[in-house]
């Protein structure tokens, strides 16, 4: 039997759009002689849809876009799609009003729904929020095959490969006990670094440990902050790969089931033997996935172009080539706005990196800007010192001057801080934070560094002299980063400790590191709560990002994490 | 027995000095000769917590305090603390690592802990993310009284009140088999309009169905986007109250049990024989609740001074005047930034209000920076007219002296949006958003003026010619509110129907509203979740509030809500 897998990318409640990319993975598959088509989770609605899953009128126009696909498919070709399904008799005993479904579709008709049955809540996921967990095991019988399906979070409760349940049930050693030949599992992961070796390492135990051939269908594309990886996999009895799809991009790959010795066959299709690569590096992996986030969600906010402001540093120099790898250099508009404090070698810099680029640019000094500005607030300001406010007030000038062209001319405006700056609070809340979409927000410095070298690994892309000179927000004369934070190698251990590994204080100054500058770090963590709180959704690249899985109180005498 | 209820008013996360009010009401209800001490749910950590549960040096400091506060408590008196505890058995058996729990304290030890069951996972809370269920009904026994222990959502659960089941258990039913002589019920339960009513009326349904008497408590004070009311009060074995704390405010308060009737006794002492009167309207109500709001959210931040734009509008009127209730008019400073585009009336209007409120101003013009801009912007701009970039470049100018002013003395920025403005995206992101707290964004525009008429019910406090003009951004000339949207009351209606009552744009329509109209506010609150998510936190006073209750996706291609 021929399977095939479309790792497909949704707009987020675009129904009727992403009913049709279904359909013609289906028609595809159909020519290609496929009995099966397995698609991510809630691949009609796109993942994750949120609130709008409170709408009433959204899950009904669900279910009926999920009807008119039905009629619609290749009546011969199985078709699993990802929907809602009302729980009907949640009021009566006490359940969530809707399911996480999986519904097979064939023969014009709605033959069977599978109900997920491990439901996150950690991290993004709000899946509770929404759902009701599914109670009983899910299988169907296709041409004497017997298929399990599971969706998404049902794989991942393996106690053996954990150490650990998360969870009372494991749906994957339900289905080895009732016996399958085939275990589909559709899923909607976002992306984290090596993730994917993750997700094919977690497959392989339970594969082998049940001795049952899997297939892994991943979403693929931007939404919001969270960047879907695609990297669907298919595992034979044995927990050898027989194929990969792309990563970063959509792709339709067919399997073969051996009906006599009832496993996966190794495919022998498209490039790489239906094997396709992993990145050669984390710094390519992490590349690839900025610029699939970034593209994604200009196009699905319906933008084209593209303005960012370059200030001769490191940090909008990678995003202008992200951008530019994105759109297309001819979609980016780079804004430079020197002021006096700038140095003559920011100005420069910024000009030979367009250059490199290929993209246009706009010069805009603000110094008569920053002269009004004093001048207006002369009276009120006399008698006090240059300090914070007058620094953040050309941060602010900077940002109205980017908000107003891209209002002008219909841009995006991209931010361009990075992680350690947004753990401590170095960056101007309505000033360098900016933006419809913060790209390398999850990246901390030293990784925008790497990834800055990597790009130049053939040849020079980002300026030397952005990566050799001290970083600095010019903000006053002289002035370096870090005069103000620690050396951001040490800073982003630092913060690696205290998000990611959850770490106290105490063990971090055990790890070997200064105790005042441990407790500087925790406290200006925990006071720039409130600039986080107001920024833009930012790239997720990590297994902890800041925004919609970081959920924090501002008004808190907790420092921060410690 | 005696029973005291202690309305606290904790601060997220600091731990001690939420152990010292605990300690300092246990005191004053020992020497009033109370046997039992009832706190609110987490009463040592403060509601919500949020992400500070994923450190575990957070929970272990919990652990510790609880410990160090069993010790100081006076010994003779029985205390019931919220508390976290460990799931001790969580990675065996797949549930989360913490209860949400109750402590009781007595004899300067742990007595026993009490799980909470019903967890809740809709609007702003998250309770799954941290919490296991409690699987045990909880009781014990104080010198021969049977005491039933629930915790908030574990009451919330009766399907004869609600007409449907939220949850598969009803933990007051269980309580009523077991047979106990009291229920208490420590809550968190964030204030909404009208919803101490509801509250009352559900808890009089049950104690009057399973006929045992009840006492409820609930946390006081502001936690960034969320007001406790308080508003605790107890009910007897016939559903009538017998006491009422206050409202918006910390109460210590004393019931009396008595063991011969096995009933609570109607309370005779403090105030109003211990009944504390509701607000006479939901004007007054809602007052009381932003105000607190602004007081806490400034004081457990570290402001005691806050500042403000006056345009000489209504909204910045009524946040004004909300400030300065909250924290003295000595306290508030307003800020007229007009421009050529604005009306005589405005800054008169303004200059006005601040006089009866009694608060300093100080005037900037903004004609030189809008002139900076358009000369900074000049070549950029040829050949294009004036249009939305250039009307937020004047609003984000305004952001900008504004944030220079709250950075160069200390002050907190309150933002003055209304609902209905961040609703449909009538507002300016970096602009009139600016701001640490949005003190009236979830107060619909028509609910405006009705406070405003409240605040004036005894002579004029907001000048009247400010609640007769038209309302207008003044962003170019002659421009009013109503040449972009339609008149509010209609708008108002709209959204209601849309936020709350989560209705379609047929249904809308059908109750009468033009099509045109519907559908044009329909693609505009679609169109503003980008501007929503990056606002500052916004005192929620409705059930349901843009902020952290509302989770919707941005590059969606679904129109909002309909």
């Amino acid at each position: 039997m021929k399977i095939a897998i479309a790792q497909l990318n949704p707009t987020i409640g675009n129904l009727s759009g992403n009913a049709q990319h279904i359909l013609e993975a289906a028609r595809q598959a159909t020519q290609q002689g496929a009995r099966l088509l397995l698609t991510p989770e809630l691949s009609l609605c796109g993942y994750p849809p949120r609130d709008l899953l409170l709408n009433p009128g959204f899950v009904e126009s669900m279910a009926q876009v999920l009807q008119q696909l039905a009629g619609d498919l290749p009546p011969n070709l199985a078709v699993l799609v990802g929907t809602v399904e009302p729980n009907p008799k949640g009021h009566v005993t006490g359940g969530k009003p809707l399911f996480n479904s999986i519904a097979w579709l064939e023969q014009g008709k709605i033959q069977q729904i599978f109900h997920k049955r491990l439901l996150p809540t950690y991290d993004v996921f709000d899946e509770y929020r929404y759902f009701e967990p599914g109670l009983q095991p899910n299988s169907f019988t296709l041409d004497h095959l017997r298929i399990g399906v599971t969706i998404c979070e049902d794989l991942w409760n393996d106690e053996e490969f954990w150490g650990k349940r998360s969870y009372a049930v494991n749906p994957i050693a339900d289905l080895a006990q009732l016996g399958v030949d085939l275990v589909v599992n559709l899923s909607a992961s976002p992306y984290s670094v090596g993730k994917h070796h993750l997700r094919e390492a977690m497959l392989r135990h339970s594969t082998v440990r049940y001795r049952q051939p899997s297939v892994y269908i991943n979403q693929v594309g931007g939404n919001d902050d969270l960047i879907f990886d695609g990297s669907s996999f298919a595992l034979n009895h044995a927990g050898e790969v027989v194929c990969r799809a792309l990563r970063f991009e959509t792709d339709l790959v067919l399997l073969e089931f051996d009906e006599e010795k009832r496993d996966l066959s190794p495919s022998a299709t498209g490039e790489n033997g239906g094997l396709a690569a992993f990145a050669a590096s984390e710094d390519e992996e992490i590349w690839a996935a900025l610029v699939l986030g970034v593209r994604d969600y200009a196009r699905k906010c319906g933008f084209s172009k593209v303005t960012l402001g370059l200030s001769g540093g490191v940090d909008s120099a990678l995003v202008a080539a992200i951008a530019s790898a994105a759109l297309g250099a001819e979609n980016v508009f780079g804004v430079l706005m020197p002021s006096p404090y700038s140095s003559d070698h920011s100005v420069e810099d910024a000009l030979k990196l367009a250059q490199k680029l290929g993209i246009a640019t706009q010069t805009l000094a603000i110094g008569q800007l920053m002269q009004s500005y004093d001048q207006t607030l002369e009276h009120l300001f006399a008698g006090t010192s240059f300090g914070l406010a007058e620094e953040n007030i050309q941060s602010r000038i900077r940002g109205n001057l980017l908000m107003a062209i891209a209002n002008k001319f219909g841009y995006l405006l991209l931010s361009t801080g990075n992680k350690s700056e947004m753990a401590v609070g170095y960056c101007t809340l309505y000033g360098d934070m900016n933006g419809g979409l913060a790209v390398i927000a999850d990246v901390p410095k030293t990784r925008v560094y790497s990834l800055c070298n990597w790009l130049n690994r053939n040849g020079e892309i980002i300026p030397t002299n952005i990566l050799t000179k001290p970083p600095s927000a010019e903000l006053k004369p002289g002035q370096v980063d870090q005069d103000s934070l620690p050396s951001y190698d040490i800073l982003d251990d630092i913060l690696q400790r205290l998000i990611h590994e959850h770490q106290s204080t105490a063990q971090i100054i055990e790890a070997g590191h200064d105790p005042v500058v441990v407790n500087k770090v925790m406290q200006l963590v925990a006071r720039a709560e409130f600039k986080r709180r107001q920024a833009p959704p930012g790239l997720k690249i990590t297994d902890r990002a800041f925004g919609t899985g970081w959920r924090m109180p501002i008004a808190s005498r907790w420092s921060a994490i410690a």
